[in-house]
């Protein structure tokens, strides 16, 4: 990785690079701890800034939607903890529903509710998700393409991040997606059986997605993922 | 079940319930053994008709298509085989993309290629799905509500299910959605460690589903799922 | 299963079942529930015997030698719940050592403690154990082989089993083993990803263990389970 | 890794590293991958000597032999590839039956076959297991205590390497396990739900493996592991 970060200063294009604070009972989340480690990072003639969010429906996008606004990113990617998957997995789609099976950290649980009342009833991503699956796969570590950010903070974010690009009047039009990460190691202890991935390797697959987003134009042509 | 199905004659509103023939390796399909089992049941005053759909693009949809023009179906639960799932699974949505990780039964394997052209992103589906869940469950039967049908001929067929209903002028206006089931054991004889149901709790599960679909108007609140 | 069972007077030879009481957080314990349904149940000829043995290291063993002694069985069933697992799931061999991950229901949580400090390392059930696995999916219900019975208070009475039968002078000499059973719908919706099974499919299952225990001299040759 | 390993000359202590070749229609092996990294490394002030051994019933177990009679290592640490499960993993025991499900590599697949046939049931390995797990997992690194090594090739290996010690003259005497590695991403590169570990991961496992095993006498003292 050292060859793709070097810090300089600030006057390149920016990458915005979002993790969470942690929820559901944990004291760590590994989507800002991944993000945090490559804040002011240099990939490609980009600069990254990481930002944490906030695990609170509504909060959440419009903390989001402030570093849009200030740090005008070319590329936007957005992370968040998916407790369970074997690896990273870019999200293909954001659909308007908010669907809460916990309460957000501060403690609402919308049930079935429509992030935006007249908004289209899903977003497609827009990172080349296959080209940085392929990626991420070739320097070893575990990747896959998800079909589903699930209904809760995540996805919420996502779909707000969309709406906002898709509205945006930057030219070239920005892009930007969601990268689901999974549980550090610490994370399972208690819970073995759990797929896990070290720190390490999730910042590297990162900065691989990073690299990739901002060098690809089109995505590659691949059969990943599953079929349900 | 014997309460809820009885035959008799067919001047009764159709529920259409339709299954997939084996793709991907299997010589059996648990969504159609399943929807068989139930052709010609009366469930709450309606009767069932089971169609087999073809595990193909395009042509499973025209099959569809044409099994609602001819019964005009009140309700219709499209079901399919999600092998590895451990219970039922009602889908909330399907999008707008085939993309193939296995070839369908007549060899093709569309990537990344817009179902409509000019179709919205997604359709959510509307069948009380949440009610439906907690129904199967009642009875002792594994469910969950899932947030994707992935991307082969099952999102197809949802998703030209859900356009066509939305398209449709039958008042009141017609229902549906997808149902994903488990494979069952004799599926993972070789592979014990994937979770299967027996068949018989599969077609009773789809019996549920049918009765609380045609008697349930509003849906359940609940908080069913997984966060992502 | 009604062919089987018929209820009758207390001449038959008997076969033992037991399952245990709830744990680990649970309300219910399916082995139980399993167990208690085919009390008194005769099964090709004879007649089982459910006895419910408290989740408690050294006591479950105690009442489970007072049920061998009084009932003299010639087929002894020990069953316990094993969560997460997708069938039912006999047990090859339980190992002498005590090693407790969560607390017994006594509060006790034994380490690394040899179960019979002049035990041998091992003892191999002796149930026709793959005959069953092989009868209970061709009724269509999953199962495999297994083995490990862990290190908790099932591996704990299986391993008291089998020094109890090894030290029989009974003749012809009492056959013994451990199915463990998976969660059943109820102790799942909360996590809904976790497979379970229908508890009828997990009594039938039992009762199918039962038959084949007192029909099958040898066990099939087959093979079962996985590779690690 | 690198204060922990320099290349030296031949006179320290040995650690017998074995893994094995590919097996079951894989193109590598990630324990053998993972020890000829280490070969020749220096560790706490021993040589690791790494040895592959063929995936043969029999023929693995010669192989074994001869390295412990050549090298005559202080500790021996086999290790072997456990497909599907997402962390390292020490064995506890290893069992007296060769049971294949699928074929080795020379076509054998006993079924229910003694490994020896006047042995005890079982050995329980003698490495600090527990404290390899809780020192691997400090790094950032998943790992889990294992109750069982399956019936295969690795099971095998784990049982004669027991057997050799328990018999051996050499003082002090020598210690020895096995450890179950995961799938490297390259190999569910097509089954991307499979869980998987970085190859460095494992080389740093392995690694604090033979350090913890030549450094600790007495096993920690700690509840790892599953209940069954």
């Amino acid at each position: 990785m050292a060859r793709r970060t070097t810090r300089t200063s600030h006057s390149e294009p920016v990458i915005l690079l979002t993790g969470f604070e942690p929820f559901g009972g944990e004291t760590i989340n590994p989507s800002w701890e991944a993000a945090r480690a490559l804040h002011h990072a240099i990939i490609a003639g980009h600069r990254v800034v990481a930002v944490e969010l906030p695990c609170v429906f509504g909060r959440a996008a419009a903390v989001l939607g402030k570093a849009l606004r200030r740090h005008r990113p070319v590329v936007t990617i957005c992370t968040g903890q998916a407790g369970g998957r074997p690896g990273l997995a870019p999200e293909r789609v954001a659909i308007n529903v908010d669907d809460a099976r916990i309460p957000d950290n501060a403690g609402a649980q919308p049930l079935d509710r429509p992030i935006a009342r007249r908004g289209p009833a899903a977003y497609f991503t827009t990172l080349p998700n296959k080209a940085i699956v392929q990626a991420i796969r070739a320097q070893g570590i575990p990747a896959d393409l998800s079909n589903t950010a699930g209904t809760f903070v995540c996805n919420h974010v996502a779909y707000a991040l969309m709406q906002w690009l898709a509205r945006s009047r930057q030219r070239p039009r920005p892009r930007g997606g969601f990268i689901h990460v999974p549980f550090i190691p610490e994370q399972v202890a208690e819970r073995p059986e759990t797929p896990s991935l070290p720190l390490d390797a999730i910042v590297e697959g990162l900065a691989i997605a990073c690299e990739v987003a901002v060098q690809t134009q089109r995505d590659a042509v691949a059969s990943l993922g599953r079929e349900h």
